[in-house]
């Protein structure tokens, strides 16, 4: 696996690299401590509608699991997302999808955008198992190390039929999501889903009704799940929750041995 | 104020003390480390319905404050409680509220479990007055200092219409009870609540129903409150819920000065 750009900023270094799927090339990128050698917990992050490999909040999550756990995070475009689209093309989605979340026009799921949703999974579910087939690969990471998924919203829409399908994954924080009583598939998936979850819930979100999040919630087979619910819209999760996030994560996929760390983080 | 025992274990030491409110003799607790000295931040713990000031669980909660924090708590027995009734009494009561938690018997509230409930609130709303203005005359903990309120089940019945009256009290972990429609006073005490508040609730709950847990976290006016939803019965809260208590507390009354903590646990 050849990277397009490697750069350490603060003690983590991001890698840039592109995997071929069906065809298609899906951009990725994956943070780890600088100079991290030897396998090491490894997180993927989905990121939102709109939203890219990169979007700040998930970049900042990645740089801070680096340095405050020892961990590698790895995130992809989703289809029709990020490098996949251009600039204007984002631009557009990104205010289409804004103006939903912010309740400004009508959140509801058409018919036309239900079936590009699950277009959207069943093209994303191969990719992100081909990512983390490469990223697998990568002596930073290696093949047996723990792995969990975060991802709210097309995060979760995305994540829950890949986490279902892929056994790797022993934790997953999802949100900001509900299950459409009319959603077979995804409540399918939910219901294949035994690992611990952290589900987190704005009580206020104009694009997920508060019985479609409970029902989602209910519909996890695992015996450890938790749901955060807090007050305000869908881009208001408290900062607090980041914090549990990195614990949750911390208490299943476990710490990383210092000496397997990097030489930089040993003396912090 | 005169101190019936004293007892020092692992850094931690545990004095009991009495308050006389409108007659009646109230015993009370109360945890702080070893030799601290100065202001700190204090915890008050209400205990469940059967349980006492001394209870395991809520020691433990204690002595970990003491420890991890630096902080007091301060427990009393609830009216009809511990050393307010005869051992007989509070075996009696154990087994009826143990039976009830357990679904084993109906959860059922009558007008008579409700009318006993209300005017146990009502004699011990005065009771934890009493008690915080005794433990801030204490020097270790002092009348200035930040002080929050935990308890849940029971210790929310009481709890929330305390904190509703209780300007001292700055942030406040409730849980294990709902709201009935026909609660107009507990309903009343909670829109009076706007500290930060982190409400956890057990998804199958015996004595809880799941809309009327929901009814009370709607009802707090708080801009930050947090409900933690979990599966399992009353008395199943999963243990990352404690480590969550304590940094919310952190958060919310913030950190001891290490001058303040005491000798031994500055060593530690």
């Amino acid at each position: 696996m050849e990277f397009q750009d490697e750069r350490t900023e603060h003690g983590v270094t991001r890698r840039s690299f592109e995997i071929a799927v069906s065809g298609e090339t899906v951009p990725a990128v994956i943070w780890a401590p600088e100079g991290a050698n030897g396998p090491r917990p490894l997180v993927l992050m989905g990121h939102g509608g709109s939203q890219h490999k990169k979007t700040p909040t998930l970049s900042a999550r990645a740089r801070a699991y680096a340095r405050h756990l020892g961990y590698a995070t790895l995130a992809i475009d989703a289809p029709g997302h990020g490098d996949r689209i251009s600039r204007e093309q984002a631009e557009a989605l990104a205010q289409d999808v804004g103006a939903r979340v912010r309740g400004e026009v009508a959140a509801g799921w058409t018919p036309e955008r239900l079936r590009q949703m699950a277009e959207r999974t069943r093209k994303a579910v191969p990719e992100w198992k081909a990512a983390l087939d490469a990223a697998q690969d990568f002596d930073f990471v290696g093949a047996n190390g723990p792995v969990g998924y975060w991802g709210v919203s097309m995060g979760t829409a995305i994540g829950v039929p890949f986490v279902a399908d892929e056994p790797r994954i022993t934790a997953a924080v999802f949100g900001l999501a509900g299950l459409r009583p009319d959603a077979t598939e995804m409540a399918a998936a939910a219901r294949k889903i035994s690992i611990p979850v952290e589900f987190v819930f704005q009580w206020d979100d104009a694009v997920a009704p508060r019985a479609h999040g409970i029902a989602l919630f209910d519909a996890f087979a695992s015996k450890e799940k938790t749901m955060h619910v807090n007050p305000g819209g869908h881009m208001e999760i408290p900062q607090f929750e980041g914090e549990a996030w990195e614990r949750f994560f911390l208490r299943h996929l476990g710490p990383v041995d210092a000496a397997a760390r990097s030489p930089q983080l040993q003396t912090v």
